[in-house]
């Protein structure tokens, strides 16, 4: 029985069994139990870090791990696996040295921000300015800083839905810009990261055409408390900063997508995402290997079913994520004509830890089918976040103007910044338990929305539509 | 009111009023209070981590220790500030490259271990023998490891009280050592840490006169793990190691010692150390920046008072412990004749948390002073160990043989070996209210035992009488 309750009464009180079948409802529940169960997806991640390890986007590494992807995919039994290119500058680190000269001698853990330049031949000397964050220096005046190395210490602050980051990480983004502007030689920032261990967070920077730009490099928390104590002693304090790194000509990787085929509606697909690209220091575990397990192993569960769902299910392994959305941009530009199609988009890419709360973004007449969906999530410790919006993921955010229709599956983030861009990294920072519960997640909501009595909703409307949303 | 119990029901049924007089006991208490509410060590800590940082034995760094050292003792308004020499040979680290270079490719975070020679110019490329321990090691056929890279996997297991220290630092200490006799070519080992952040762990390593001397280095706990998945996928795993360090000439270091001169017996001395020397990775705040803070802010206290104590008080800031204990020996050597008047000897090198027991190692006569002193420290969270024994700390244990009285106060060490030897080692890993709490209670030992009513009996026949003890 599939009955679309459209009333607001029906909206307020949506039964998964008015939205679903009875069958239905009972494979989402198997589906969810055998993926609780399991460690599949812990073992894809294990094998992507172990074999290939860090991939930056454009280095060797990138090309091993798209060929390991395509043969794990095809290998997992989806119907049609196949690769589309992506095109973006490379970038590559050499090194990077940072170290105070004066008052006393010290070097600093530091990494050189993604797309930074090299500094010139035998590196840059100079006095610090210490700013408090981006604020401080759009309002400092240009003499203070002309010829100096800007240090920017604003703090990152821990929040379990990591909304520390968005306000933190401006300095990153934007400060080589801004200090450029007023006459600056180099930027340094503390990291952008929650973890009070001796690990620099790099991270994707940033330039405006026809703006210098500038060197750039993260020190890590207790390099910037100790620069910031060295400041404190009165004296100026004098910096050296050598970076090796080579931004490159134009590179093309490729997007790994894998398609279960719908029975009914094959050309309505609904879209897993996580990116295959790291950063270059860790071995990218949580960043986002993780996503790539917990996508890969919610498809196995429902592949492994007697059934094909009624849509398509295509699970995307994104290009080139951190520096700078490649893949996600290639993929949206390669769908501007046939977004409608996209039913239902949701990316895993912000760790390993436990999901905790749904959101979405889909046509007011999908929304009983969201409600009905939370309703099969919430034994697994999933709420119904309190706002009818979500972005997708980071690889989605491009097909976001073209009106796409998005579930946000909300990890739990408290100690994700920790780890996120730095060499620790790695495979034992993730609890296969916490990766079960995702691709259960998953696995649910994909069966579900392939099944879903409605459409989504993606499409030009849905952009208007959401614009006037709270 | 000064009375000595030797008989053993006394010694049974301690009471400190037996052995202090009322005004000694509460001077204790006002030392006691004071120093837990005050900040002093740690701002001696901040200030040597702050403006000298690493400070490995013969670097430049050391000098300039060994200068704010004197100058901070001198300002501190010690009676007599000197300066001892120690003499050892020095090792110097440039750089570390440690990478798999087949079935894949991928950097591992390294540290060369302490006193490791270079690697021939190129470095070396073997394959990887894995064994399980030092056991192993010396069990294997020398067919097994010759021509090869040994990489000793045995983990270091966490405890309050570091034991797992000791049975797991064997693979650093004497790992090239029989490995070199059964001609392999390098050893790695899993760092000696209890830590899951990619952190490797530096150490000291030895060599016996006349074995061949091989390149060594510790590799992080999360590169440990990916280089057993590695040898897991079961192919040949090659590794190549370059390590470009030195081992220079001999160097003089010294011991910086502070003397609050006693009232009564100047020339009978209660010792108190710690060492100034670090490794050259981190800023050695917990090894050992946190120990010159705690005995220091512990003798500030009693000089704070309006009497001097009866005995002298000298507080010992030893050079090159990381690298042999040699300030230690030297001053062990300088004082074999005159062992007797080292009263008591403590040092602090475990880190900055909370001390929970104390043991110590004098005549029995002495014994009741112990538990006296032991009553005055109770408030503070700390029992009596359930053993008669005491090292006194790594710089005093060359003055061991010589039959020095010592007391441990011992540290809760459950995370000191996540930082311990490594760039982590930074400021921020100290909680100052902890090393507040050894501040006083090392206050309320130097001060009682500068007070005590008989010798502590240091002297050859401590020596005797300790060794048939349990």
């Amino acid at each position: 029985m599939k009955v679309v309750c459209l009333s607001l009464l029906c909206l307020a009180l949506p039964v998964a069994a008015d939205v679903f079948t009875d069958a239905e409802l009972a494979t989402a529940r198997e589906l969810r139990e055998r993926a609780l169960d399991g460690s599949g997806g812990f073992d894809i991640t294990e094998d992507l870090t172990t074999r290939i390890g860090p991939r930056l986007a454009g280095s060797p590494a990138d090309a091993k791990a798209v060929a390991w992807a395509e043969a794990m995919l095809k290998a997992s039994g989806f119907d049609r696996v196949w690769l589309e290119p992506a095109m973006f500058p490379t970038w590559s680190r050499e090194f990077e040295r940072v170290a105070v000269k004066s008052p006393v001698e010290q070097a600093f853990e530091a990494l050189a921000l993604g797309y930074s330049p090299a500094t010139p031949e035998g590196g840059i000397e100079a006095e610090v300015v210490m700013l408090d964050d981006m604020e401080a220096l759009e309002t400092v005046a240009d003499d203070q800083v002309d010829g100096k190395i800007v240090f920017i210490r604003n703090r990152m602050e821990r929040a379990r839905d990591g909304s520390g980051y968005g306000p933190a990480v401006q300095a990153r983004a934007r400060g080589a810009i801004v200090a450029a502007e007023k006459g600056a030689l180099a930027v340094l920032i503390r990291s952008i990261g929650t973890s009070t261990n001796r690990f620099a967070h790099t991270g994707g920077m940033r330039f405006d055409t026809g703006v210098r730009r500038l060197p750039a490099a993260a020190i890590s928390n207790p390099d910037a408390d100790q620069l910031e104590r060295l400041m404190e002693l009165g004296e100026p304090v004098v910096v050296a900063m050598e970076i090796d790194a080579q931004i490159n000509e134009t590179y093309t990787s490729h997007n790994v997508i894998g398609e279960i085929t719908g029975a009914v509606n094959p050309e309505k697909i609904v879209a897993l995402g996580a990116h295959l690209d790291s950063w270059d220091v860790g071995t990218g575990a949580l960043d986002d290997g993780a996503g790539v397990g917990i996508i890969v192993e919610a498809a196995r569960r429902i592949m492994a079913l007697d059934q094909r769902p009624d849509r398509s299910i295509q699970v995307i392994l994104f290009a080139a994520e951190e520096t700078g959305l490649w893949g996600g941009r290639a993929w949206a530009q390669a769908r501007r004509d046939e977004i409608g199609n996209y039913q239902l988009a949701a990316e895993s890419d912000f760790g390993a830890g436990r999901i905790y709360a749904l959101s979405a973004k889909v046509s007011d007449p999908a929304w009983p089918v969201i409600e009905a969906i939370h309703a099969e999530l919430e034994p697994l410790g999933i709420e119904m976040a309190g706002r009818r919006d979500a972005s997708g993921g980071p690889d989605f955010i491009p097909a976001r103007p073209l009106g796409l229709a998005a579930v946000d599956l909300h990890q739990d983030g408290t100690t994700y910044f920790d780890y996120h861009h730095t060499e620790n990294d790695t495979l034992d920072k993730i609890d296969p338990d916490d990766m079960a519960q995702n691709a259960a997640a998953y696995a649910v909501l994909a069966w579900l929305a392939a099944q879903s009595p409605v459409d989504f909703g993606s499409g030009p409307e849905l952009l208007e539509a959401s614009q006037g949303s709270e």
